[in-house]
Formats: structure tokens, sequence, C-alpha cells
């Protein structure tokens, strides 16, 4: 076959047969194909991670450009190292101590946004069949960036309390058993995506050991952990262990996704390798971005707008959990304290990406649990997000979501008394509270 | 082995043989390290690539962000789409008509700089042991791209005239009788980065039908053909191959380099693996900077600041070329009719490598030769970088660089009459003009 079109293949791309054996594995996650959908203005989208920006007072922006460009505006247009510009690392160093952790700015490599960082630590650690050990629902572009790069994702269950300890032993067994090698452990132990739960501490020292003992690194994957509602969360695992964690952070909810700042905190020599790929990858992180957000970590008050997040957000999850109460009382549902997402299992046989159409019809949209599941899993899952539409179109949301999800078990209750499935009983999920995943 | 500290081996990363293959490498480049040095301010560096950001008016950074914020500041601070923001992508199209580029806008993906778009298609494209063609020398921080993905990079000779499509045929055939896979010809076909030198008209059309008969993807790099000081380049490879040529542009010289904005031209399929392959590295390139040069573009005079840039970057190109003549009329360089480089070679038994600290003792830096090839080539060639020092301290740094040149020709011409190599005549670069390259 030559690219000029002699192909005889079905195929129309004319370098269908020369990309690396890697882009097999990179394909549209669903959520990408939701944000076309998410973005019309008559539909309530309870489907993207969107934070809401419009809580940030756009003066605080102003102040920070002002005052960067008066001191360090030439710095602020060239290009900087691939490390991160120190000052910025000392900051980062503040903000990761609310979580108990201490380190030394020389760890700290700035990316753009946390997403890098996971790109760039799968890019150090995998080969080709190398398994990564990741929740079980699991963050979805995360997991595209591992099947980018052709690891073999496998699940560790989780319950209302995070990873469960004993599935990680038996899962890194099985997986020993049969030869298998397992490069890290990636997991979202505060508020996590898509379920909305926490690590307990008591399993974040269990976990930590037994990825200790099996040589299998943790990427601690933090981009929630100061945005909870009652009390914090645990410490951080990399609060204890700073030699067996990759820590990722963010100003993406915190501050604002647009500015593509985020880090990782990685023992000394994972950290050099970190430094030459991120060069290589992007030569330097933004330093106008970088600038930015030190300046404004100088002189705004931080710490009190993460509380107004806080506020914005913990009204919102009010909002939608009571309005699942209230409209969708026989499903059951995960109580986030924090973070941006509630994790809702629908009865055993619905098909939550099957639905989604009817949902997008009905101007409601959600994330289909398949998306969060390297193995099929999640079917009968929906992710709703309550982080970027006011409580009103929340509660509007989940009202519309109850018509589709109404009509539907009504279908299906019409269905199973006419044919030989009525004699299956429909199974629901447990009422909330408590929480039940996966 | 395990991570705590019980390896038996002598080195001290406990995650040693937990890396990817790949990861072998990746290593610091010599650019990487002169960084440092360059960055004290007594020394003359000519030898990194920053643009001379000065050289533009702040107020119209100020400008531009003011209109953004007024009008676009939620979208600004807000994840985008991985393909970039449309209005961006529309304007990059009047930046590529000026080289003669029509496309449409949807072939377009803007990433973290252009080194981005390059780390992308790699990816995208390269198995270990693929071979990558580059141009001998070639830019050093592709190279580094190249070897992170286990390529096999393969020179390809250039004269004045840029690559030589005979010698292009030639290394085509011994790769192939081989067995090997060549999967694109990196080039930087408009005032070279490190050579200084232009592909002619001519030859872009013949390297473009030799790449097409043996399904080679051209990968065009063009950070520097808008800036040209006397007439503009020849148009762009890809304004006459719209499949066979994925082209990467950047804002990093014409404007600045801190937001890291760039883009990737593509033909459409590889465009569709490029966005995914963008959404999984960064999720969207960032809004706030994609905006900020959006309102610049809209707003400003962007092509008077080009004709700014081009009378500073001649000027100071003028200042070097005089003082090579006057201070080091025995060696022999390139006349770079654009961009930011001038390629000086050495009289044939010296190391540029091994010279550098008594440059830098001399307080002058420059890169050697042996970083732009990856097979150790470059030993007797320097890389001389015109675009941030003013042509006075551009004056001094040759100056000095005289002197150390000088003294180690009389070092080596007192070897010579000492030693039994006293019977090879010292090879002395042909005087210049005209340009000599490897």
């Amino acid at each position: 076959m030559t690219h000029d079109g002699t192909n005889e293949g079905t195929n129309f791309d004319p370098w269908y047969d020369r990309y690396a054996d890697r882009t097999a594995g990179l394909s549209a996650s669903e959520v990408r194909a939701l944000f076309a959908v998410a973005s019309r203005p008559e539909v309530v989208s309870l489907a993207g991670g969107m934070p809401f920006v419009a809580g940030l007072p756009s003066e605080l922006i102003a102040g920070a450009f002002e005052r960067m460009m008066a001191t360090q505006g030439l710095q602020a247009l060239q290009y900087s190292s691939g490390q991160g510009i120190p000052a910025l690392r000392e900051q980062i160093l503040e903000v990761m101590a609310l979580e108990g952790i201490r380190a030394s700015v020389d760890d700290v490599v700035v990316t753009t946004g946390s997403q890098h960082a996971l790109e760039l630590v799968t890019k150090l650690f995998i080969n080709p069949g190398d398994v990564v050990l990741a929740e079980g629902p699991s963050y979805v572009t995360a997991m595209v960036v591992f099947n980018s790069f052709q690891a073999d994702i496998t699940h560790v269950p989780m319950d209302e309390h995070g990873l469960i300890p004993e599935a990680l032993r038996s899962t890194i067994s099985r997986l020993k058993a049969v030869g298998k090698t397992i490069k890290f452990l990636y997991t979202i132990p505060s508020f996590s995506n898509p379920a909305g739960v926490t690590l307990t501490w008591e399993r974040r020292l269990e976990i930590l050991e037994i990825c200790r003992a099996n040589d299998i690194l943790v990427l601690e994957d933090n981009p929630y952990g100061l945005l909870y509602f009652d009390s914090p969360p645990p410490q951080a695992m990399r609060s204890v262990d700073e030699d067996g964690v990759v820590y990722l952070g963010t100003f993406s909810k915190t501050l604002a996704p647009g500015f593509r700042v985020g880090w990782a905190l990685a023992p000394h020599a994972i950290r050099e390798k970190l430094i030459l790929a991120n060069e290589a990858a992007v030569l330097s992180p933004s330093s106008f971005g970088q600038l930015m957000i030190s300046e404004y970590l100088a002189t705004a008050d931080w710490k009190g707008q993460i509380n107004t997040f806080r506020d914005i957000y913990r009204d919102r999850r009010d909002a939608m959990l009571a309005a699942l109460a209230e409209y969708l009382p026989q499903l059951s549902w995960t109580v986030p304290t924090g973070g941006f997402y509630v994790w809702v299992t629908l009865p055993d046989h619905m098909d939550s990406k099957a639905m989604l159409p009817r949902a997008v019809k009905e101007l409601v949209a959600y994330t289909p649990g398949t998306a969060f599941y390297a193995d099929g899993s999640g079917r009968n899952n929906i992710r709703l997000s309550f982080c970027y539409p006011t409580p009103e179109f929340i509660r509007e949301g989940i009202r519309r979501l109850s018509v589709v999800i109404n009509g539907e078990l009504d279908l299906l209750s019409t269905f199973s008394q006419t044919s030989p499935l009525a004699t299956i009983p429909l199974k629901l999920g447990i009422a909330s509270p408590p929480s039940n995943i996966g």
C-alpha cells in the first residue's frame, strides 16, 4: 500500500498501517462524545467534571495579572525550566502541607495539569502488557492514558470506604500467579472520581503496606482533597510514604483549569526522569500560567477562596442528594463528603449507556458507568456531577432523569409481564443511604 | 529487590528495575546542562534559543488580557476541547496562509507548544526500532522525543541548500535493504535549527516526491519561517501536499513561548488520532493561553510585530556575521537568511564539547555540535544563537570565543610540533561565505 490511495482495504486512512501499535489503544472515551451534547444550553448536564469557575471573582485574576506583568512580565512570556518555576514550587509545598505532606521543593515537578503528570508517569513506567491496578470504577481519562501505553488495566473493587485492601491482596496474588508485572496502583483516595467515596486512614496505611511489600508504586491522584464539605479527609497517603508514592496535585479544581497547571511530587530518582520526560514533551510548562498562579497564591486569600468553593459545592451536593431522595427513592447512591460526584446504581438489568439518548431527549445528561471500567462493568451505574449546574438546575436535572428512569422501569415491568423473564424478580439497589458501589 | 532499599546493585534508585524500556532513552540533553550556565548574567550566552520577548510591547499583552477577560473570562478559566478553541484555529489558518498553506480549520490541532505536537505525532507513529529520518544536524529536543519512544534516528546529510535529495534516496534504499521500517522524515526546511540553512523550492518538491513514493510521512517543523530577513523562504512543503505532511507551527517565536501554544496541521485521519492523544495527555491545551493569543491576533498589529522581530533579529544576525569575519576569519559558518542560528565549523581536530568549559571560563557559552546528532557527529561544530543577546553582547561574545578558539589553535599547534601528529596538517574549514555543513 502507498499513502496516495492504492490500498485495497476498506479503511480510508492512507496511513492506516503506519501507526504505532499503541495507537490501537487510543479510542474516543464515552465522556468525549458527551461534551457536544452537554454544551447545548437547554440540556442540564450532570455529565462533565467542569469546576464552577464563575465562583472565582474575576478581580482576583485581574489583580494577579497586573502585579505579575509589573514585576515578572518578561519571565512570564519566556520559556522556563522543565521542572517548573521555583517560587511556584515553594507555594505548592504550602498547598500540600494542608494535607499533611512534607517534602522538598526539589521533588516537585510542575506539569500541564495533573493529567500530563499521569501521562508522563505512565510513559516512564509502562511497557506493553504491564499491569496498572485501578479502583473499580476509576477516572476515565486516566484509563485512556494507560491504554494508550498498552497497559493491562485491572480493577480492584471498592466499597463506601474506598478500595478494599483484601481485594487488592487477592488481585495481586492472582496476577502474580500468572506471571504478570504490576507496575503501579492508580488511586483517587479522597472523594474519588467517579465513585465519590473516600479511603479511610486505616485502609490507606494497609494499602501502602501491601504495595510496598509487592514493589508496586502508588500513584495518588488528589484533585479534590481540599474540597471537603464537613471535615477534611484523612491525610494524603504521601504524608507517610515518600519513597513509594508519586503524588499528583492540581490547581484546576481549587483555582481554575484554564491555566493547565498541576504537579507531581515524586521520589528523587523518579522526579529526575519526570523532568526529562516533561522537557521532551513540552520543553517547559507555561510560564505565563505558572506566574499567574504564583502571584495569585502570593497575594490573594486563596484559602478563603477554597472555602467559597466548598460552600458552593456543598450546596450543590445537598441539592443533588435531596432531589435523588425525592424523585428516585428506589435507587441507591453514594454520599460524597467532598469533591464533584455521586455514583448511582440503577436496577441490575438496566443499561445506562443505552438509556442515554432517551435522557438527552429529556434534556438531561450523565455519564454511563461503563466509561469508568476497562472491563465492561458499570452497565447499571451512572455518574452524576454536581459541580457545574446551580442547585435549581441540579434539581430539575434529577427530575428529568427520574422521568427517563421511571419510563424505563415501566417498560421493563410491562416487558417482564409478557416474557419468560417475568420469573426473574426486579433487583433494585438498596435504598440510600448507605452508599453502594460496584 | 524491594523498593524500600534492599537492592544489591550500586544504583541508588529503588525503582531502578521498574521503568519502561523506553525510559532508558531519556537522557539529559547537552543543551539542558547549559541552561544553568547561560543564566549567569556575566556570561554572554550564544547557546539557548530563547526569543527576544522584550521586543514585544507589554501593552499589547495587557490589552489582550483586558479585552479577553471582559468578553471571555469564564471560558479562559475553564477546560476547553482537546482540539483547541475554534476561533484561534481560524486565526491559525490566516497565519499559515502567509506561507502558502490552504487548509480546513477542522484539520488544525492546538498543542502545548509545537514541541508537544512533536511528542504526540511520535507517540502515534513510532514502534521501538522504527526509523525517523532527520537532517544532520537536527533539532536536539526533537531527537530527545524520538529517543524517548525508542526510534532509530538516521541522519540525512544537508548542505547550504538544506537536505540533499540524493542522500535521502540512498539512505532510504540502504535502510530498506536491511529491512528497516521508516516512519517519517523530520525536517525544519526554513532557517533550520541548528544549521541556519533553507531548503530550496526544487528540493522541497523532490523530497516530497521521494517520501510519497516510499510511504514516508513528512513532519515539517516550521517555527522560524516568518522570521526572514530579506525575502520570504520558499512556501511550506504542506502547501503542495496535504496528504503526506504533518505541519507544525508555533506562536513561540512570532509572539512569546510563555503561553505554550503551538499547533499541528494534519491529514484528516491523523488529526483525529492527534486530538485523542492530546486529550489523553493534557485534556485540553490552556484556554487562557489560547484566548490571550486569539485576542492579540484579533486586535493587535501582529504582522507589524513580526516585522519588528525581523528587524531585531536581522541586526543581530548581521552583528554575529561581522564579528565572526573580524575575530575568527579562519573558520567557516553558514549565513542564515532568517531564524535564530549560525552553524560554525571548527578545524577538524577540535572538540567543541571539550572546549566548552574553557569558553565558559572566558564568559561565553555556545552549544556543542554533538548535541544535534544522534550518532556522535558534530564534534568540531558549534551552534551560535543570535536571537537573545543584543548586537553589542553578540560582538563581545564572539570576541571572547575567539580568545578560546585561538588559544586552542595555539595549543594544538604547539602540540603538533612535539608529537607524531605533527605530520598531519591542520585542516581548517573553508573560509566563509559560502556555508559549509556536516
